[in-house]
């Protein structure tokens, strides 16, 4: 692939850019220091301080609570990247500065075992998320260093992964091992990217490679330190931590979800660049059982709070979910990796389908509250009275203890424009994955510099308009290459119209990308045509849960109707066959959004006679308008009922 | 009331009788010594053995394990007081002598606090069942007096009662405690029944009040042990063991159910013997709220696994459900001291509903495995891969290491003859609270001794016939008394009609009981005639879970369909409105059952695009013939998905 330069210019994201940039990266900032009122204290800051020898006292939050000041360098450097901000790059850099004295001289780098078990460094590579942290240490130093050309975060990571790499692998004396939440691989191989040293790129693939072997490593551990763990009873849950199997074995998504979709996008990066084929295909099977049959409508993986983790084929319960948004984010991460092994328009899709519902429904509209659990139904009584959701929030929360989901929003979000476009390494071809508004900078076959501008209106319209500017003087000749449209899963009325300068024009499909190849001069101009509609959308019938129940989706937004609207019980209301649907935009409802309505029938609960529990049955309803809002949106009004699965 | 004899004779039950007699509670007797291969030892003999200085070894079981063997004991009890069994009787007087050279010089009694914590006797009421134990040692005790006439076991349980009476009060030096588990109040109210001591009685009561009033007991002790628990953490939860508030301000039924419906029960009866108006109240406004509001449609109690406890009104998941088969034993208790308090059918209701539902369908039909946990939606393959439902077994379990569940099954269906009649002190009036046939000696208020036959085709036929047998001479004179039928809730078409002699006879209606009052001849008859046929069932609208959903129910019994019958996936069986239902015999289906059958909808799931999770809803459903069994029956086939509730 090309490296390019992509600015977003978009209004709806930018609203979210702005958010992380003034409000979440600060928030977080705060959190980090233990300065926001009435919320857990992170401990982050005060453990690198206390590890430093700047300040006394004993390690606070959890054992992989370093990540956390790691998560927030990372989106403060792509937030540098597209804005600079002196005083922003002031505070990070001393930041960096802190995390520097904290490192040990032979690179060592983790806080809570410099602070409270220092004696114990990699005996519990199972549960005590060192490489973890590693890793994320080091996606954070690859951006800076990319935001701000700064080497002294690269400096400390490289320190620290050589010194991993001297200790891992299977040399004498090395340990077979690898880590119990897997990152370091996927951060190893940004490592590679940005110095190019194959070591960083062959440690990964060791970890990968010795990951699931025979004898496991963490069994071995766990005898060697007594049978003791921290969290865990008994022998180490193997399926939990993806190591069951080696990962080329590995069919179905099992344990962890967050561990899994980590590890898939390091696989997914390894196969692409070491051609390794039985990782791709690996890779390709994971996906399909993934996405196709242990993933909610919203993007949501993990079935369930226990393990925070995937359960097996079709069960998807909605109102005992997980979904953690961590979780889609990783999805995200792994899609991303999946397009770049091969532009196929599937992996494009969920990541849309995640991004727009899963992850942006986790963060509150004034970006200092989040869920970690991602619901499709929830009852607020039952998430305060019922042990069986005491995970399900109905309002979204501050700042957790174990906070790993808003500083993986804030990075998510502040690096969007990672992944709108890829460019053939020739720039003979051009992929657009994602319709946001945008600009991409990149050098056509020819040499030509060309920018496209994209001009979205998603997610409310389809209308996506791109024009060409191009440099060089390419002057009345023009440049060649082939622009690759994705045609959404939303998309479903026949082939979508693509015009150049207002001229219908015909096109190739491939791999569900819209191919269009010419020679494209100063000005030229092409609109992709989406119309979108408020559909029904039904479950796979083995998804029990949504058995007799249709969602409402409108373009890449999954719709959900909230107690606010329709009053509760919303199990009352039912869509009564297949309604027509109407949509609305509500100018003062969210600062403008289209809300989904249709005629339905809710159970008439004044019929049913006193006191009893049941009686025979006596079908009485009556007719009700309904009325759906974009999932994304639920919560931000008072607590109440919501659901995304309606009866039909 | 009167103290009456009677005598089962009913193929349906008898049946159930000869399994208890001659399966359950030899098996149980094997189980209670270690010697069922492949079940988890019991240890219950053993720690008496070891207690009694018999044998050498450590406690083993739950720290309640001594109740096994006590509610054996019961259970025997109950079936020599039917049927004389030297064999059997011999065993039991062994192990009463077992439990007696266990006891202590002053009268204490449990094997836990012999063996394992000598010096920590009754500093952990919150969690350690001392006063449990000994509640199911007063009510085998009371039982096996009634059967046999021995006194040994009585002598002993009164020891151990006075014992306790000297501990606990209100006297300076007396503990103002009480138990973590309700059972003593039950038990000491039987045993002031048989003894006529007030003390026990007293006790009862003393227990009953001081339940839940400040400083409250379980937390001071708490902070006494230095704030240490056996299985808590935190402060201890005082509404997960009916400790939150005096018993009489309580309102809602909350925390263990099976510890609920125990001091419910123990309530009512301190309201009959006591007078106590307030008492009587609170019972009545909990009884409402539990069965009007937390009871499944199977007689089954106890939302969550998680404290085995309700949750909160309306809050009826089927999936995820306890509805543990104590819990339903318990509730039958406490119908049965209601029905005591006041004659009133909604009590024996919820007796037969709880009765012929949740407890029978927790017994396999060889009686040999138990459900503990009855729930109403079963997926197998979630029960095995979903951490939310491992709680949720498809197959009947082998006994238990915390076996709570058979041996109350056990105590309960040998003394169903309980359970059936009430007749007034002076045998003016005799209530019929169950179709069960059977046979009463009861004293008419003239003196003359009446017999009562009934003969009943429950569950399967409506039809109930009596007839009078008098002796004494009473002659062409006759005797007086009034028969009161319950019209069960079951039946809605009207007035039932009430034949005697063959002759229609008018009666007046009383709390939902039929009352004729004649002069009854010698060889009087009485046909009583309920017509039962299978009808679709709602639950109220505000239980969420069975919404869009209609159950299956034909006189007492609730139906359910099962994968075998029906293929899977259940959910995707509709009932498509509300269909005629049918009904048809099965002769060689469970021994002869009638199966309830009708023309429902499934979804077409051939017509589903391969490998998509979700599409656009086009809904494609072809006509098929569903078969619902009697839910009690559910699970003796292959393992397979199970539903009490489809969609219509």
């Amino acid at each position: 692939m090309q490296k390019t330069q992509v600015y977003i210019q978009d209004d709806f994201w930018e609203d979210y850019s702005e958010l992380i940039r003034n409000t979440v990266i600060p928030y977080q900032w705060e959190a980090l220091n233990d300065r926001i009122e009435g919320a857990e204290p992170s401990y982050a800051i005060r453990n690198f301080r206390i590890a430093a020898g700047l300040e006394e006292g004993g390690f606070g939050g959890w054992i992989f609570q370093d990540s956390d000041l790691y998560k927030w360098l990372e989106a403060v450097s792509y937030s540098l990247r597209d804005r600079p901000d002196p005083e922003l790059e002031r505070i990070a850099d001393e930041a960096v500065d802190l995390i520097g004295q904290a490192q040990h001289d032979n690179g060592y780098l983790n806080t809570y075992f410099t602070i409270k078990e220092p004696g114990k460094q990699w005996t519990n590579l199972y549960e005590a998320h060192e490489l973890y942290c590693a890793g994320h240490l080091i996606e954070a130093a690859v951006a800076y260093y990319q935001a701000t050309d700064k080497r002294k975060l690269l400096d400390i990571s490289c320190r620290f992964a050589d010194l991993i790499e001297s200790l891992f692998g299977t040399e004498p004396g090395q340990m077979r091992a690898y880590c119990g939440h897997q990152e370091i691989e996927l951060a190893l191989v940004k490592l590679y990217g940005v110095t190019g040293e194959e070591r960083y790129l062959n440690l990964s693939r060791y970890f990968i490679d010795e990951r699931g072997s025979k004898p496991n490593y963490f069994v071995e551990e766990w005898e060697r330190r007594g049978r003791t763990s921290i969290w865990n009873r008994g022998t180490p849950n193997l399926e939990m931590y993806q190591s069951h199997l080696p990962v080329r074995e590995q069919t179905v998504a099992v344990g962890h979800s967050v561990r899994a979709v980590y590890m898939y996008t390091a696989m997914a990066d390894l196969a692409r660049l070491t051609g390794d084929d039985s990782l791709r295909e690996a890779c390709e099977r994971l996906w399909a059982n993934v996405t196709r049959k242990q993933m909610y409508i919203t993007g949501g993986i993990g079935a369930t709070h226990l393990g925070e983790a995937f359960t097996f084929d079709y069960d998807l319960p909605n109102d005992t979910v997980y979904a953690e948004t961590c979780a889609s984010i990783g999805l995200i991460f792994w899609a991303r990796r999946m397009l770049q092994l091969e532009a196929k328009s599937e992996y494009a899709d969920v990541m849309e389908r995640a991004l727009y519902n899963n992850v942006l429904g986790s963060m509150s509209r004034d970006g200092k509250h989040f869920f970690y659990v991602n619901p499709l139904e929830v009852w607020p009584e039952a998430s305060r009275k019922n042990p069986d959701k005491f995970h399900v929030k109905p309002v979204r929360q501050k700042w957790f203890g174990c906070s790993c989901c808003p500083p993986n929003v804030a990075r998510l979000l502040s690096s969007l424009s990672d992944y709108i476009y890829d460019v053939s390494a020739d720039g003979a071809t051009v992929y657009v994955h994602l319709y946001i508004g945008s600009e991409i900078g990149f050098a056509a076959p020819d040499g030509c510099l060309v920018t496209l501008h994209q001009r979205s209106q998603l997610p409310w319209q389809g209308r996506t308009e791109f024009s060409v500017s191009l440099a060089n003087g390419a002057g009345a000749a023009g440049t060649a290459f082939e622009l690759a449209l994705r045609v959404p899963d939303w998309f479903q009325n026949g082939r979508p119209v693509l015009k150049v300068n207002r001229e219908i024009q015909d096109y190739r499909m491939e791999n569900g990308y819209a191919k269009i190849e010419r020679t494209w001069l100063e000005g030229d101009t092409l609109e992709w045509l989406l119309p979108m509609e408020a559909k029904l959308i039904a479950a796979h019938p083995q998804i029990r849960a949504n058995a007799g129940k249709a969602a409402i989706q409108r373009g890449p937004l999954i719709y959900c109707v909230e107690e606010a609207d329709n009053g509760a019980p919303l199990a009352s209301l039912s869509m009564a066959g297949e309604p027509k649907l109407s949509e609305r935009l509500v100018p003062d409802l969210f600062g403008g959004c289209i809300v989904v309505e249709g005629d339905g029938l809710a159970d008439d609960s004044a019929s049913w006679p006193e006191g009893q529990p049941y009686q025979p049955l006596n079908k009485q309803t009556k007719p009700v308008r309904f009325k759906a809002i974009p999932y994304y949106l639920w919560g931000n009004r008072q607590p109440g009922e919501m659901s995304v699965w309606l009866r039909c």
